[in-house]
């Protein structure tokens, strides 16, 4: 397949090229960048020099594709999006646009209506493990934000089996530096970012209304920017509707994602890493999801830890692709991970 | 004050020498420590290489005096106790021997029975902001564990103001590597700490018991480790029992702390430092409390930060000194914090 | 005495104001800063909200004052010193403007001419342990570079004891990033400066121009970025004469820094912290210096290392400050630095 | 190939295990390690679970196999290599047992004799760029150390082009807290090693024998550790025995490694990322060197970069694996590293 990327000079485009390049199914023929047009690919991603020689050409340039993905920054492919569909295959958007299905919530966390809301109700939340058959046929996916994509999947399985009371599930999630981007301001900066425990977003984050969406339960989510480049681990503290043991929990986890490819159960009783951490899937598409009963009060604490940009963004964006092209979903998301890193 | 320091050899007992040997009111007579026994207190903390021209003695050679702290391992100082108080003064007891006031609470956190319970009823929680006054005449002091200092500080006012709708509240801690001491196993090597989120202690955790006992309400509480040598930060999250503004919150606060020389609302609409953040509080004895009034559902996120090694442990312990001895609470604690760090 | 800050916003501006107004000595009656201007130094110093009610006021608003600190760019201070000398009091720049006596090393270093080559003559290098009684009764005080300062406390003794062969000696330094300061633009994105190990400035780098003027010996002078927000080691490699003993090691640097208030032999047979490192120095104004006696090749390997901020900037302008005063050096410079951080 | 790992559970063990349980050559038939025996690789592994269900057998029940790779720290393979020879086709050995071909030099930086001088002849230093054709045809290869293996990569070629004067060279090394291993005891504790600057090795390196050998020019080299998890930055730093020009050095690089798979030159004008750095090849077999002529003294600084558990262990293992099986080199050493990471 002829593939373009719009928007490949930021981290989620850059990892997206990383898998790209190295993906049997693709062929990337054009990456569009603004602001590094003209510029070899690696300039902008070191680790991609002497690997390809393409260099990045003007949106304004964008030339016809077998299938694109969206790399742009949130608000930036809505308007091209009827243009795109039309002369650029299936499109994955990694972008927030068309993650929602109603305009109201859009509006209500994003700074301007939404310029096609017509497309919403066709557009895909490319989560697979929740909506595999429709990626498998769309003609837009919209890739879900990192936080979401960890909530969702700790989440989801107690909802569905009945674990949580209906009151609102407490989410506290931790993410990495690259999660806000390369622009990231003064608070990117190194002297600022470096050891930091900081709530960036105590209340009203975004993914709130993804999160509510996909599970169908209200959430009361607080962010928090800690010391790492990548990753995302979020706590999920629901209380329970009904005394929870650990085994029905393994049960309802193992149900859930027993035959998922990049969701693994992890639920130790000893060594160093009894539950899910980001740290040691940087670069790989897995998302660990473990949990705790507690005994002390009714509640049950969910685990979920992800690479930011991979089962976040890029990996997760590749996954769909493999889904909606009939491949094998690991398709050029073998890697397994360093330890240590 | 002829002042004695048992258990000095540790990250605690470092922070506590530091502050100690700068005191006006302080004569540090003698540091035990088996491990470093004979050896310059500067062999341990290097900080204090050229300072002082004391030696570590073994913990069977403490002799009397007039003050005493004790900073050993959990569990370590409960059976010398008696002989403490009749021999050396008051105790400042940084360990948490005696933190509990139902030795049943003890026993379903720790793994013995408590070896002196008869103390328990006597000892003083030493929080100064909750027990000043019983402080001032104290014959034996338990400074709090330092998630329970920030988990407590921030909380208490909630429930003071009747705004805690009675139901559990989960509170989300993020602490740093010297929290876990120096004999942190392989879980504290550079290689598996570094750039973590790790849920050590997502139900279970000790401090539970001291924050329900202080605060009378129940709490879930999950811990994290993340990178950072230095700091909690307590995330708060309380279901409301009705709707909360945010004016409401910064009076709360504000009557709660005004007077406090250690407590710092931080609630701040721009800029890099909007909510409490352990980093700029390195090596100070603030604890800055900040607080988000949620509009989506009916929750406060109340949040607390500290150095886990100053109010969370051996300048609170100074604090509680001053106290107990009449002298401005800030003496010996003036150390405005660095900024980057 | 009344002292004013001119650039008051950047880290080392931050720095200066945390010593100043704690100093004995010093009430700061301003703090110029355009950027800031009519902001609360809290705003751009989290450390010292609470402590201070000053504002920033606009550089065109300076008023006199007994004496005044500049911590602006470099380059921009040249051009109003006439003025400031005039109007101001003595004059402690930590900028590089009059550091070098050669305006022709000035040109070679720096991208302009020098705007008032008149004044070099009379600017005293202003590090206290080579140039003591001429800062005693300077009007303009130059503060040495960061790695200037490292390297020539580790060279300079070694030199004086004709211990170097006369070919250049290199200079292997490592550099913590607030070192480059707020605008280190994208190389100082957290991401980008995470865990790194850089060399910024393999050959080339100004701080040559200092080391040569102040040690008299030809030096090759390289410059990494490492991991780290505070902190320079310089590891200075000089091909020894003849054979040297650590014996005469030790007694060349005691020689040198025994008086000294803030500079610290360290070099121990065991323990973690043999060598100077600048992790532990962070807040304070000593610079540690250590040394080992190659036996492998004829090489002397000495290292200092220090807080670029403080004994690299801040600390020991106040330490000139205080030389020019007649005060005790150590004068608000008492703390110990934190151990672990 | 059954491939037999003797010592797996380190963590140059587990790149290792995670290199070959994918490479299409390699059947892993057994992993050795006493002190996780019967545990399953996972447990000291956490990036291999789910993807193999072996366990680690003890040392002691080690079988025959086609080809062996031993990862046990130094001093522990030679006594057995004369067995494993015999039994277990060829060894590549990555401790530092066999890269010495002077008992001498052994003697002198290792602790004890060597327990098998007549292996010294005909073991191979295992580094493809300089002896890949006895490589081909080795019975025991001795894969190089970290540090050795940037040194040389960054020397050989200057020596080569006789651009250096024949004084020593200074090599000033840089590494991350995994090339001490999993026991680096307190100085690998987080608090003691994050954001650290500290010479571990002023001088007496032993990596400096292994590199006089293979370059034959004397070395002064001295090592420090720095905060980042993987990575080595040897700065070189030698004396030219004439004027050098860019361009000379471009060509002299450009011929020794056009060539090569796994060396790249890079030294380019501008972005963040002009000379090499480890922090972008964690993960990957490469090693970037770049250089730079000094214009102030007759020096050239010549720059290498790798990740000490690849390039500097075990994936420099695989590759000499390769080249004595007859396979592509990057076989099995795809991965192109992340970005940012």
């Amino acid at each position: 397949m002829k593939v373009a990327v719009v928007g490949g000079s930021g981290y989620v485009g850059g990892e997206l090229l990383r898998l790209l390049l190295r993906h049997p199914d693709v062929e990337v023929v054009q990456v569009t960048s603004d602001s590094m047009a003209d510029k070899p690919l690696g300039r902008a991603h070191p680790n991609l020099r002497k690997v390809t020689s393409l260099t990045f050409t003007p949106h304004a340039e964008l030339r016809a594709a077998d299938a694109t993905f969206v790399a742009t920054p949130h608000g930036e492919s809505m308007g091209r999006m009827p243009q795109l569909l039309e002369t650029n295959g299936f499109v994955v958007d990694l972008s927030a646009d068309f993650r929602l299905k109603d305009p109201a919530e859009y509006a209500a966390y994003y700074p301007t209506a939404h310029a096609h809301p017509e497309l919403l109700a066709e557009s895909v939340y490319g989560l697979p493990e929740l909506h595999r058959s429709e990626i498998r046929t769309a003609r837009l996916i919209a890739v879900p934000g990192c936080v979401a994509t960890a909530t969702i999947l700790a989440l989801k399985p107690l909802v569905d089996h009945h674990l949580v009371d209906g009151r609102p599930v407490v989410v506290d999630a931790k993410s990495g530096s690259s999660a806000s981007g390369q622009d990231a301001g003064p608070a990117g900066r190194h002297a600022e970012r470096s050891g930091v425990m900081r709530a960036y977003a105590p209340t009203g984050h975004r993914h709130t209304a993804e999160v509510e969406q996909e599970t169908g339960t209200p959430v009361a989510l607080s962010c928090h920017a800690v010391e790492a480049v990548r990753g995302v681990l979020a706590t999920v503290h629901a209380f329970a509707a009904r005394p929870v043991e650990e085994k029905e929990l393994w049960r309802t986890y193992r149900t859930a994602y027993g035959e998922e490819p990049f969701v693994r159960v992890v639920h130790e009783k000893d060594g160093l890493h009894r539950e899910p951490e980001p740290k040691i899937l940087a670069g790989t598409n897995y998302c660990d999801v473990g949990f705790a009963a507690d005994r002390h009060v009714p509640r049950v604490v969910a685990l979920a830890a992800l690479d930011n940009l991979m089962k976040g963004a890029a990996g997760n964006a590749v996954q769909c692709y493999n889904v909606r092209r009939g491949l094998p979903e690991p398709t050029g998301l073998e890697f397994l991970g360093l330890h240590p890193i």
